[in-house]
């Protein structure tokens, strides 16, 4: 799995945090754009997302470049609706690379590694058969597996990220969809530290656990001994 | 392919009509709705319809339950952003039913099917073992083909829905998501006459090819030969 | 203000509880729809939203009937997108009925509310000259005050009713937009009493104050003496 | 009326270019972003478009700051869904300077200029009155005119710009609003001109008109005379 931001909102902070200015001042947009002091529009960045004045970060986008996952991982990600993608069509392009993503989980085990080498792979020549046979490549896909990889590009703002983290960073998230989240969020904190430093699952953010699983490693770290601070901040 | 409208806004060109006739009239909303005879509601649709005014169908909601549909289908299908989705989902349920969509130009060929069918079926075969060798569902599932069934509920407007059908009912879409849509628009056209008696492909509703496709047999119907009134409404 | 329920999903908990068991369950939506009883389906969506999984109530929905609002009011409430609107145009609509929304805060002091009185009258006497001097209803409506009355339909899922709900109920947010939303659910909690009955503001539905406000009369209820339960659900 | 791009997605046409070539490509989105020529790209790019293909577009963002229109203006601008916006809240910020929109057509006669000016002012007064009679700022504004200026930034992404400029840049849209988008326009086409170059309301893209109104001078150019190329783009 590669995971690249190849394009985002130039000083996103700075944006979000004129954005949050702009609400609450009687300056004009351009007065708080050209004259502000970027730490003072990041305090009211702050500001406003202690409040639970989410909107603010909408200004703020990112554009990753994924590929080497699986179509089990889109068919999940693309159920997220308020983003944008751009994916490798499966009825227009022809896979004679036979990509696939293999779980850990099968990793693990020499047997189930074996069986699902097999399993991936014939269905793989399967797929290259059926289209020989003039079976239309639109069609033919139909015995590629969900392992089958794919690319895509995904734009997405950064309340919506912080959603989909919020989701997809928890233990209970599947795990492939779970390490592009990590990525992504790996990639976009470099350049939008102030919004992002805090994001991760509902334990972390808020000090809840929405699947009540104290049998959880973060469920001890930040549920039960809830940090300081943990879960203070407004949350609609 | 299964497709059951399981719900819908009662009434609903009666409701989208009151919606329209709201924004024009000085009276209230309850005079409208409880005063107004329907035709004189529906004459008001029709007017807002044609003007290009199409936010006034969103009143109309149709929910569908859907069975026997391709995991590549959904994925198709969930592409659509204004919509609600709830799915069978691969991670919870273990598939005992080894249920597949096969292509029609699959079953056209008898080598291709037996391949087809082969693969499908030895797919299933490494999923129930693979499971068996502790691997869980949700990474067993990776092996599971394009082609095995899926089911889910889908709610969408009236508007979206004439959007879906647009891209959808094209004969240059893909075979399967054109069934549905069909059945889609079969269904609802019982309850929604009005709105939807004209959805179709964007050569039937503007007298357009985005495709720019000659050699398709509805391009001569309604784009070289393109009848009274077609594509003279508003599409804004 | 008047609020009317005037359109919803039939059965809407029932289509919503059907939804949930779609997802884990491997029966065929069908199956589920017309053989499950109502109560075993009510007890899925219990669990669904339990553990934060609120979309499968994206699946009901309401259409109401609002009139004798502000203006003020309603460029508060259209800020909701996921939402479809039909309001009564002022470009188009010539208001010869001069009616406005008084705050109560204004109500409460006769100075104050001879001076609110003469200001708002007086541009509706403005409006109307403009009007007849030849100045179109487009542009004379300038002089239209925040308080001019309008009214309009909107539909809306219970996912973000529900959202809605948290925000407006709160008692921080203005007083003619909580008066909406406390009008909203005391309508749709009748037919939809399992998805709403725990509706409210955050500090009601989390246990939480975005806005950090001891002296409310809420935050003694919910947040300092949390009762048994409340905050437990997840949230996500 | 003041229009800042203050943001934008970094070379736009590049990034909307490589999305719509991952579609289509058996390149991973890594070897297509970082070797891929921009023309090429470009080409990609309006290969999608012409075919109606336009959520590739949907990775460039726009962000604008807003200032000096009326809030007759934004209540019709916020009803964009698919934006985000910040705006000026007269809730929180006591507006000390009274700045208003005045309409052409009330510019136009000495007399209803007089009276609107009159009105507005006199708005400004009660509202300044009030306040100091003790009416919180937030209920105090009820009599300030939709006249009233504000501010804000909105963030759109190019889909949905052209969307709106297509409904906006008609001559049948209010004239405050067309002079937003026209100025908008005037902005996003200097960095993104391949999407933008053929923006326009619906004659211009479609050589139609939603309106069928013949007597606007732009049925003649677009409709009437409908020249080669217009309108035969897909639009879906």
């Amino acid at each position: 799995m590669e995971v690249l931001l190849i394009a985002y909102t130039p000083d996103p902070e700075r944006v979000c945090g004129a954005a949050a200015k702009v609400c609450v001042s009687s300056k004009s947009p351009r007065e708080i754009w050209e004259s502000t002091p970027k730490e003072s529009l990041l305090r009211n960045l702050g500001a406003a997302l202690s409040r639970g004045h989410e909107s603010v970060v909408e200004h703020a986008y990112f554009t990753f470049a994924v590929s080497g996952v699986s179509r089990a991982l889109t068919h999940q990600l693309v159920r997220h609706r308020i983003a944008s993608y751009s994916q490798q069509s499966q009825r227009y392009v022809k896979l004679t690379r036979p990509g696939y993503v293999t779980p850990p989980t099968v990793k693990g085990d020499a047997e189930a590694e074996r069986l699902y080498r097999e399993a991936v792979e014939s269905a793989f020549k399967a797929y290259k058969r059926l289209i020989e046979l003039g079976v239309p490549v639109e069609d033919a896909r139909y015995v590629l597996p969900n392992a089958a990889e794919t690319s895509l590009i995904v734009s997405v703002n950064a309340r919506e990220l912080l959603h989909i983290l919020e989701l997809r960073l928890c233990l209970h998230a599947q795990w492939e969809i779970r390490m592009l989240a990590s990525k992504m969020l790996q990639e976009a904190v470099k350049v939008a530290p102030e919004i992002l430093a805090n994001a991760g699952p509902p334990c972390k953010v808020r000090g809840r656990c929405p699947e009540n699983d104290p049998g959880c490693p973060l469920y001890a770290q930040y549920v039960r001994d809830k940090p300081e601070g943990v879960g203070d901040k407004g949350e609609t």
